[in-house]
């Protein structure tokens, strides 16, 4: 199997490298203090640092189905089960439909197309236009496949949103099928204007919602979630506990101690999307200064600008872009096309932003 | 898949049932107080709640590569991947040679069975004896297996630890066959007289050397390693980042502080090794007391005691004492005889072990 593109680029990246590539959080948003005395808090009890159920913590599994269903959604915690990650949840529910058929979106997330490599599933992908995944071909594909994996809010690579009609129509010819939808949410609450309906929310029998805290709290914890039908819920918890026995206690309970201040997260996330819009804006900004070739659309929300330089090949180009310090990912890394690159917006400074994309500029100007 | 008969056993048992069934650490004996310290200085750094690196926290690994060094098995941090507990470095590796032929002790570890299934492995087991596992039958079942799950340390479930000399000649068998060695040695460092120098150290080129910060820290970091050499490794760090991305950032470092003071986790081990001696002395010599037709060896480290009341179906009787409010492990669970059974010793309290062993004999003196 190939390593991910982005995580070895991680790992090479010398300090003085700008990255758009990675799709990495601000770290000077991180409630530092609040973490801590979550952590403070949550060790105080010598039983965090023993072994858990292979479910979750029960007080955590509470908390995120209260969210559920503040939302509209019914949702218990035995609609819940704690995951690694939402990564770790994406490959449990693939591991358990082994071989299985599987529509995606053209482009998608470079993890996910690992993980059904990983587990031997076919992909049918079908193009991502502006409000949502091609209708006509999602429905051709969807009569041949057991499950289809989106990601409708604020996609990666694309930052695309589904329309609520389009919402809709997906949700109304998957009920119509046999085929189970795995909608992968983890910018759903980085929305800069207004958060959206689930897909799962139309389709609670037929749906694995993934949900993580790694976008809007920390990723370093490690904790997210499958929500899905008891029925679908109850075969995974073997492949779980044979796969990590459970998340981290520790972890897990960091989480629980800081959303018992509901207040406090509800307003970290105002902040984030407050930033976030604002690095987005900077960001489009100076594209349009230094790289107007640049074909663009601007997201509504979560951490990524994906478009084109028309005719240039961005695999060559990010080698030199490498070379010059700064790195981004080219589109054919998600099958897209190989004019495509996906910037991250979220990472870098302002002052880093205006650099790297400097940077880019002179790579082009000297090709 | 069938779920782990311990793992449902934790989630059912009631606060009144005594345990003797999961692998479970004392409670009481956790280093709260340094863990939380330790959480605290690694939360003083944001960087802390970032992605991190597949592989894992490059102070981590130097920390755990130090450790080899110091018992004079040559180890650098390119030898070390960080995973999320060792039970998924173990599924990392099967995971990598998934369908493959596999060697195993009778019985065996029931989370490491549950992952050779997942894995589509065909397994032989051979049967262990005092000294190790069967040296014919490994040297038979050898010939035709790509690999060979071994734990020599106070093994789960027997307790048993491999001589000097039997782990010589399994090295020995191993190094004339084109086998791979993987190393299970999560209770390794709780030895109650001396430490054994590992198999894997005499087959460095040869082996996966599976470790756990679990049983001798705290399970709820989900923080293990394996050690391979690194060409071995190096393939299973694609398979790592598909299946979580990488082990907790917080937990990994929580882990780092406190490593940082040698002479501290030395001495809780020290802590750890008397106590836990004192706790299988006090097992044996109630056991002896209420239920003298159990028979069984006492362990030199470890957490079991294993054993059996000849004749005995231990199924039924974990059913009946259930009922009683106590609890273990059936020695069918991990492929043993029906009259065996596995005791945990070092979760309960000496007021709990005596107890728990006087309800059994209840159950037993009413059949």
């Amino acid at each position: 199997m190939k390593r991910s593109f982005i995580r070895e680029i991680l790992e090479h990246t010398s300090s003085n490298t700008i990255s758009f590539a990675g799709g990495l959080p601000d770290v000077s948003l991180f409630p530092c203090e609040a973490l801590q005395s979550a952590a403070h808090t949550a060790l105080q009890n010598a039983e965090s640092l023993q072994y858990g159920t292979s479910t979750g913590y029960a007080p955590l599994k509470e908390q995120i189905a209260g969210h559920y269903c503040n939302r509209g959604f019914p949702t218990t915690p035995e609609n819940i089960l704690i995951t690694s990650g939402s990564q770790q949840g994406l490959d449990i529910i693939c591991r358990y439909h082994d071989g299985a058929s599987i529509v995606i979106e053209k482009p998608s997330y470079l993890g996910a197309l690992n993980i059904f490599k990983l587990n031997n599933m076919k992909d049918y992908s079908v193009p991502l236009e502006e409000d949502g995944i091609a209708l006509e071909g999602f429905r051709q594909s969807i009569a041949k496949s057991k499950l289809a994996y989106l990601i409708p809010d604020f996609q990666n690579p694309s930052g695309r949103c589904y329309s609520d009609a389009h919402r809709k129509e997906i949700a109304d010819i998957i009920e119509a099928s046999q085929t189970l939808l795995i909608e992968d949410a983890p910018y759903s609450e980085l929305y800069f204007h207004a958060p959206h309906k689930s897909i799962s929310h139309m389709l609670p029998k037929q749906s694995y919602h993934l949900g993580s805290f790694s976008k809007v709290l920390s990723p370093a914890l490690r904790v997210g979630w499958i929500r899905a039908d008891v029925e679908l819920l109850t075969p995974l918890i073997a492949y779980k506990e044979a796969m990590d026995l459970h998340t981290s206690g520790i972890t897990q309970r960091m989480v629980c101690e800081y959303l018992k201040d509901d207040t406090s997260f509800e307003k970290h996330l105002q902040t984030l999307r407050v930033a976030y819009q604002e690095k987005m804006h900077y960001f489009c900004q100076q594209l349009d200064l230094h790289l107007p070739s640049f074909e663009y659309t601007q997201p509504k929300g979560g951490m990524f600008i994906y478009g084109r330089f028309k005719g240039v090949d961005t695999r060559a180009l990010v080698q030199q872009c490498l070379a010059k310090g700064v790195v981004f990912v080219p589109g054919a890394e998600f099958g897209g096309a190989n004019d495509e690159i996906r910037f991250n917006f979220t990472y870098s400074s302002f002052e880093e932003i205006a650099e790297g994309l400097k940077r880019i500029k002179s790579v082009l100007s000297s090709n």
